[in-house]
């Protein structure tokens, strides 16, 4: 396996495989393996790494990886790691990886910052070797020739890449809208993408987040008369949350207060480290005379006040989780206060954010949040920039990443309305190798691809046993009977001992659990039991039977047998 | 205390007490109690009876009723038990409630039909007396004089109230929305509502549902033409999932069946009782040709089919849920179906929505859902017809209810910027007793207006201790040890047995068990432990202790010593 293939055969003999890795649903998002394969040679590059929240179902586990698996056999084919942007989706993963991969991290100043503070917090900082890449750069990477194009997100210094490969060039869209005003003043390289058109592009990989959103994504300026609007009026302290990397979502609050001569209060571990690092790398604008402490909050009326937070996603433990149960350290609310809610609900943590809003309402505190004002838009393109997108790179084959199964079918009809024929559209999930050459895109095996739990400080021994274990007693709980039987006669001595959790509550039940030492009494009376083994389980078969019989619940049931 | 009070006294002596319960944080949504007392009498009605659905971190729960514990000492005082309309959250607790209650039911001709089928698998139906009360009835109930009046809402027949008390004129909008081309062709009555507000309305209590949704709700017919599209082009057979109560809809979908010559499948058991019922009872038009069973679906090209089935809530054991994992008895998902959800997710709900979608694509078939095309619309006002109702009711006094705390305050605002005054509106959570006089409305004592869990076959043995168990259960497991000690010297006897459940895969874990066998081995050598008690206690500590440290989780202990 040779590193030399900078030669741009016009016939290449190898093939270009493309593998979309990720956590749950979202194809590609969280991870992608692009191998460039011939008969002497063998190279990759990884794009992204990074990490999905778990679904409401998947009890106890604090976030999923991508089972990478794939990448641990060809070690040594991998030329560089890219990162595409500085959000968690795409960047917690990092550590994971690293701790097998030998290869430089490519990434932006901002990303490359935001990937610093993991890999210390990891202790990996001191072996991996980290590569500035603006937007604008080329990188050669062992056959692949990395240009990193500037896009629009709710991160600012995101990039999409444009790949020259052996078979042809392949553009990866990174997360993106078109966004012609955005709050860094930095619009989408429209040229860029261009000239990969006229160069000829043989795929594009797009993301398809927003695929069944029809129109276009509104700019983030279109938030700020909404923010005028409320930072004129409030009467009281404006709290704002929103999410601890949306860099540019705190520029435009920190613009607000300017206007209105407000003074910014940050709070919250993962806020105060981001702003402090965007303003040392100067992705911050936000004069230091303006940031005080919450200690100085005394010193103003509640209407010079904006206090930036976390917590939208309705999380107990974050800033305006805490805030709405008056558990905050520094702040509580108050009536007056008014909650701005900068984000929209993820799928799945629409109960819990509403429950934060109701509670804060509570307290007093007005609350705005979408659709009572427009104070969050997305950082994802809508229909009608993923139609300007394909329409501006024109490519022969074309892979819609980055959504769910849903996304990527409507993002595919997209493509098709637009003439790219259904054949050169490919729909896949993660874990299914895509096979590029010159003029084909095929399907090719399918390898693992799902996902690996993270619970606790332990990768991957949490599996799909231990989460049905985990459904079922949190379902019904459990009830555990301790029985002493004569060694001899097979006869109960004493009274058995029952303990349940998460069944019935037991002060209340004494009747049930009367019943239920009568019915093991019984059991062990009836039988003539040769066996420990065989009287646990038949006690286990009659209590489970009792249970269900009195309750219509299905507990699970342990019995202990120890011959006295 | 007297029935009578049937003369209006110009001063009443009285005070009217108005007390909204409910499950979860929607006020007075599923349950209102309205009570007259005077010096000499006291009579009440109670108007709804609904449940609601858990909320996803209450494990096990299958619904929840308001706790009604108020009316237990009142069953004298009740007049009459009103039901606006026949949706589960306004019906289905009937049968808890009229365990207790002795009084008429009064419904529209549907809801009856509805309420018949819950009061009678209750085994309830001989003993409970319902009343047929139709729009335009005005009905007596003690002191109350309650008018039924038409309003628009996604189920036919539903009515809101304008119930004249002693200290003055009451409206209650129940569920309703302004839609003026409805699919029965029966409009809101607008002149009823101008009526009253020519009497003098004292108090509107009236539906927030929507209120952070600004302008109008589109009319149920402003999806017709998204159907009919679908409808034309489809290639193969349709199956459309929504709301087994959504009576309106399925007539939507039989009307556009027949206008594409499309033969109907009804699969479901609320489903086909439902659609039985209403066609009965007269309220869902749908000939006996075009109705066919699955069997025969053989007979016909599959772009002559229409398969109206649920589980648009992505419940994996309805309908939908069924197909999309392969499931379903009699139906199977075919490349070229194309499914269609005509339904929003409930908040909660939207995870479990997606995943049935994609898993649906998987499978083959194209998807239709809102956003993608308009094939659902909201049966509740939005900003737009709460401003009409109010304006056009004018009352004295306003109480948003049916919504959750965000939502009522943003019905007030709403009220508030019609120019009711500020002091004459009133927000409140479930068990805060209104009280209201001719001229004016106060705040009144707080009484337990909570929920009650009904789990299995059990009504309310189910309280937060046990959710909070099966909380910890769910997200870490248990491990229990069994440890037998000698009774003198109070040594180890064998090994201590060691069981997990939902913890980590055991299996996988020998090296844990082992060590943690070890560890109590060392606890116990080292002390000197004069009881089982204390023995249990330190063993206990010395696990959670240990399972702590090495993952990170807090998996609950149990410890069980036995004396040999």
């Amino acid at each position: 396996m040779s590193k030399k293939q900078n030669e741009q055969p016009h016939a290449p003999d190898g093939v270009l495989r493309v593998l979309p890795l990720g956590g749950l649903g979202e194809v590609g998002k969280n991870m992608m393996i692009m191998e460039y394969i011939s008969d002497s040679t063998h190279d990759s590059i990884i794009i992204d790494t990074g990490i999905m929240f778990p679904e409401n179902d998947m009890l106890g586990i604090d976030y999923i990886i991508p089972d990478f698996n794939y990448i641990m056999d060809r070690l040594d084919t991998i030329r560089g790691v890219i990162i595409t942007h500085g959000h968690e989706d795409h960047t917690g993963a990092i550590h994971h990886v690293m701790e097998h991969v030998n290869a430089p991290v490519y990434a932006t100043r901002l990303t490359r910052g935001l990937l610093e503070v993991k890999l210390k917090s990891a202790g990996l900082l001191d072996q991996v070797t980290l590569v500035t890449a603006q937007a604008g750069d080329t990188i050669q990477m062992g056959p692949f020739i990395v240009e990193f194009f500037h896009v629009c997100h709710s991160i600012p210094d995101s990039v999409g890449l444009g790949i020259t490969t052996p078979v042809g060039l392949v553009v990866h869209s990174g997360d993106y809208k078109f966004d012609h005003t955005p709050v860094d003043g930095w619009p989408p390289d429209f040229a860029k993408l261009a000239e990969f058109a006229s160069r000829g592009v043989l795929a594009l990989f797009a993301d398809s987040t927003n695929a069944d959103v029809p129109g276009w994504t509104r700019s983030e300026s279109g938030i700020d008369p909404a923010f005028d609007e409320i930072f004129r009026d409030a009467p009281g302290r404006i709290i704002v949350a929103t999410f601890a990397s949306l860099i540019s979502r705190v520029q435009q609050v920190a613009n607000a207060a300017r206007r209105h001569n407000r003074k910014m209060i940050v709070q919250g571990f993962s806020m105060v480290e981001n702003v402090k690092m965007a303003r040392n790398l100067g992705y911050l604008d936000i004069p230091d005379e303006m940031l005080i402490d919450v200690s100085e909050a005394g010193h103003y009326a509640p209407n010079q006040i904006v206090v930036m937070t976390t917590g939208t996603q309705g999380e107990p433990m974050a800033g305006l989780g805490r805030l709405s149960t008056g558990q905050h350290r520094n702040l509580e609310v108050e009536p007056g206060d008014t909650v701005l809610m900068s984000s929209h609900p993820i799928p799945g943590n629409e109960e819990m954010v509403y429950r934060t809003i109701n509670k804060l309402f509570q307290r007093g505190a007005n609350v705005i949040y979408d659709p009572v004002a427009s104070v969050h838009v997305s950082g994802h393109a809508a229909q009608e920039e993923m139609k300007l997108l394909i329409n501006l790179v024109r490519p022969r084959f074309f892979v819609p990443v980055h959504g769910e199964l849903r996304h990527l079918h409507q993002h595919a009809k997209i493509a098709s309305e637009l003439g790219i024929p259904r054949e050169n559209i490919r729909v896949v999930e993660n874990g299914t190798i895509l096979e590029l050459t010159p003029d084909s895109l095929t399907t090719g095996e399918r390898v693992p691809g799902g996902y690996v739990y993270v619970d606790g400080s332990v990768v991957g021994d949490v599996g799909p046993a231990v989460l049905r274990e985990r459904e079922a007693l949190g379902r019904d709980g459990f009830v555990i009977a301790n029985l002493n039987v004569d060694r001899d006669s097979r006869q109960l001595v004493g009274q058995p001992e029952i303990i349940s959790r998460g069944f019935v509550f037991l002060r209340d039940s004494q009747d049930l659990i009367n019943k239920a030492q009568k019915a093991i009494a019984d059991g062990l009376g009836q039988n003539g039991h040769t066996s420990v083994r065989s009287i646990r389980q038949d006690v286990e078969r009659r209590l489970e039977k009792y249970f269900y019989t009195e309750t219509k619940r299905r507990p699970m049931v342990f019995v202990f047998v120890n011959e006295l």
